[in-house]
């Protein structure tokens, strides 16, 4: 049987040649009490951490190298929405038991994200129990230059990169919401499975754009955590939302509702003052990615959903909540 | 019902004045994607991430208050083997529900030993599922002084702080191995569930002991890691352990095998020059701590098992592995 240091050895634990290019600031990785990191000097650290559990966050029987690609993904988004540049990662993983073929595609799966971001993985922990996946990551940002929640004005544009809503339509697919006249196209499940995290433009947006944050719960939800945070309000245009290429053709009261409130897109939403337009639209090329404008922020608290007429929609939105849904 | 962001706000955000001393670290906590520290310029940070999972860490109904000072404690274990000085943490939670009762037990426990320690919860993750506690701690160090796993040189004296057996001892008491006839006493069953990090000491012997570790699986089978890593052997004389003050009444064989088998004592283990004696015994009177010498490192691979005489003991000790335990 596999044993928790055989399997770290066999599935986690990489010859040094393989390793991210970022390994000069990993002074010491996988085996002893802590992993050591040398900072850069005259950088800070971004860290952030999201625990994935089976059922809650992916369905049971989850195609194990998706799994070991989202799990990264999802945290390499939160660097992404800071601004920051992946340098590192631990992964803590409880599973209920060590089955090779699952342990070499989850492992696959993390490690072709990661070697992509050059984003090491120095340390964790491994043990029995349902299957939940833990990662903490690290990355590094000038001073100054972070995309914080509370740094958005009255007056900056509103953008959102890439597109929203089809991670939100595949699982309305999986949970067989409304009826589906052909199968479930592959990019759109992947936009649910496999989601890009956004790191070279959110590193590219660090010190033009002000404010960001990642969309995982749900755009308009997420955006509010920006308006609370800044102390302003604002208007979004819900027609002028990039719809996922299979959201597009469905009607548009599904692509408004998807495009607000879906979770799971990992785009960045974030303000910049209007000033900074085309070095926005410049730096999106640059990252090879889209960005769309939204909408403004405003001096008046709270959240409008306009359309292209700019007259109000009442959509009764509600973002996703751990311990508010079933 | 209690929201994901109700709970953090209510139980994991504090104000400012309550936060430790370390918090100039500490350049932005929770409520954004990330968290960011601003290393002190030339250390190096240490890194330990540690799952713990109801049923396989710690038994279910386990006192909530004491389960938030052990999970933090196996992470600050894991910065003192190392040597390093603890600065923050980021927490990720899955509970089956949000109990305000169980949360601010919970809370309470988890912020007594993080105040103790200046150690400042800087982010991580809350979400529904089975409970399961992962912890990512921070420390820092100067280059060159971490107590690593590789460093044990043949000829060096083998240690270990406080007293070790007396978690096992609960252990068995909880599981019924045998007959006690008297109740557990608290401070044994403490050692189980409220063990002490020996932060002070590995700070204090950083640069001066040479390799380190936290025993959590084990004496016999932690110091293994630490002979495989250095490439060396060890023989110990298992008669010369510091049994902890409950064992110590039980029968030889016992003392024995729970000081070298037993898991979850969180002393360290650490090896250092005989030259170093004086001084070892120094540093840990200024961090209130005893410590015995237990054996030699030698070049010769293995660890051999010795009485008080040096007459070979076969005591066919197994380290706790969680893939091969049922």
């Amino acid at each position: 049987m596999l044993s928790e240091f055989d399997l770290i050895t066999e599935y986690f634990t990489r010859p040094a040649r393989t390793r991210a290019e970022s390994a000069p600031a990993v002074a010491l990785g996988i085996g002893d009490d802590c992993a050591l990191l040398t900072p850069t000097p005259g950088m800070q650290m971004a860290i952030s951490s999201d625990m994935l559990v089976e059922g809650r966050h992916f369905l049971p029987g989850a195609d194990a190298c998706q799994l070991g690609h989202k799990c990264l993904a999802v945290n390499l988004s939160d660097l992404a929405a800071m601004g920051a540049r992946p340098l590192a990662f631990t992964l803590a993983l409880a599973m209920p038991e060590a089955q090779r073929p699952w342990l070499a595609e989850f492992s696959k799966g993390l490690f072709a994200l990661a070697d992509r971001h050059g984003c090491t993985l120095i340390g964790g922990d491994t043990t029995k129990g349902p299957l939940t996946i833990c990662i903490t990551v690290f990355g590094e940002l000038s001073p100054g230059t972070a995309l914080r929640r509370d740094a958005a004005r009255a007056g900056d544009d509103i953008w959102v990169s890439g597109t929203v809503g089809d991670a939100r339509l595949a699982l309305a697919f999986y949970r067989q919401e409304f009826a589906f006249d052909t199968p479930l196209a592959d990019a759109c499940a992947n936009r649910m499975h496999a989601p890009t995290p956004r790191v070279e433009l959110g590193m590219a947006l660090a010190g033009t754009a002000r404010a960001a944050i990642d969309i995982s719960d749900g755009l308009a939800g997420d955006l509010r955590h920006i308006l609370q945070r800044s102390g302003v309000g604002a208007s979004v245009d819900c027609d002028s939302l990039p719809a996922g290429p299979d959201l597009a053709s469905w009607p548009r009261a599904l692509r408004r509702r998807f495009g607000l409130a879906g979770g799971d897109d990992y785009e960045l939403c974030f303000t910049a003052e209007p000033a900074a337009r085309e070095r926005i639209v410049q730096l999106a090329q640059q990252a090879a990615t889209t960005v769309t404008r939204i909408g403004r922020i405003e001096a008046e608290p709270g959240l409008r959903i306009v359309d292209a007429d700019g007259a109000a929609v009442d959509l009764a939105l509600t973002s996703f909540d751990h311990f508010r849904t079933a």
